[in-house]
């Protein structure tokens, strides 16, 4: 299993006038975290891209279990733990400074070949990079 | 059931680089399709909040099946086929202007005392005003 | 002058903590004037971008005067005086259901060929659209 | 004179269909790097807050100089040269991360005393924190 993380400071826009983080911006803190895991491993998004392939994302859940607030240093996690074949199924966290866990949930990307306009299976690369970080991991 | 609908277009700061609507927005138009109805209702968030009650969400699904794009406009639908009693769960729908589903899902909204930090059921009034346009939508 | 509005309501994920919308989607709010304008004109955005045209923001100037707040009902507007050249600048006025000014600003766009990377003349087309438009506003 | 900075990496939601970063959000990156600075010199917005002493903006100016895109990292700084009495004046600079000028401008911050709904002076304790630090800075 691989949990790869991200930490950063609450953006004061991101709260409403409830006086927490909208609940829409976990969905954008899961981003943060899937693109930097991708970074990290190689891979990002933008080498994702520029090969042609997009990866829309296909289904997303979110539970949440406490509210982050302005002030608030959070974590976001993507936890991948298996190769993907036609779809990408990313687990996310998010806690704040106190390890409090404010969300949790996870995100189903698929691929696309922009060019051709179909799906495609996840590129080869991207598979391999996530196998050898997989067994890393699990040493 | 109630179905309640809002159309808007595309907002340009709402598509990404992948060239249509950002995932994430999806969940806003849902809240925007919520809010709508609640006001339409004669229970707006505003109302609800200045009762000391506000409306955290506390469960999110969604499923994307079509991308909108910048220059669609779209018609965000939000189903109730329950009176609410300690949580409400509102299903959602996004149609594009050719009637293409382009996402869907539920989310779940809780109800909190501000002033005590605590949960509390529905507020009647909501709950009543919910029961009766259930039994005129059956009609 | 040709004056442009589009109409809308606050969404409650723009609000922030202060209770009041976000100062950032003032410049949001004028580029959905903007873009309804082009639409209208017959220039939308994408048609734009369609010609290999993409339209790059190179100022922003807003004064804000009076918060707008949930439940509020938003008129954006775009007001155009003169027919772009190299740049076009946009003056933008954000009024609520009362009528109260909330925001003032102005927009300057250039246009760029995405192929070439340079900067470019306004289109001949929609400089001939805005003519026609502010001919027709001044009778 | 302050200069405070922060960096971040952007984001994808923050791209647009342009390829680059939307405007917009150079404005909310101000903010991050105006919150940062707040905290930094120990009067953080949700302090400010707590005493009943709201900061709403009343102008932004901003000048796109060069797109920040997917993949970047961003420097944003915050830069003060005087003490606030009626109004904050803050400057902001947005670099990537090959030193690259993205965005320029300025806010403007008020102090309004929520309670009383009025405008009042710079809180005496941000004052003199800002003082303290501007003599640390000019030695």
């Amino acid at each position: 299993m691989i949990e790869y993380k991200v930490e950063f400071p609450v953006r004061y826009y991101e709260t409403d006038q409830m006086g927490v983080v909208h609940h829409s911006n976990y969905i954008r803190y899961f981003e943060c975290a899937r693109s930097a895991f991708m970074k990290d491993i190689g891979f990002s998004i933008e080498k994702c891209e520029s090969l042609g392939i997009v990866t829309p994302v296909t289904k997303v859940e979110c539970r949440y279990l406490y509210s982050a607030k302005m002030g608030d240093v959070l974590t976001a996690y993507a936890i991948v733990d298996a190769v993907p074949l036609a779809k990408q199924i990313i687990k996310h966290r998010v806690f704040n400074q106190d390890g409090k866990l404010c969300a949790e949930g996870s995100v189903t990307v698929g691929f696309l070949d922009k060019k051709l306009g179909k799906i495609v299976p996840c590129p080869e690369e991207f598979r391999n990079l996530i196998e050898s970080r997989l067994n890393t991991a699990d040493k």
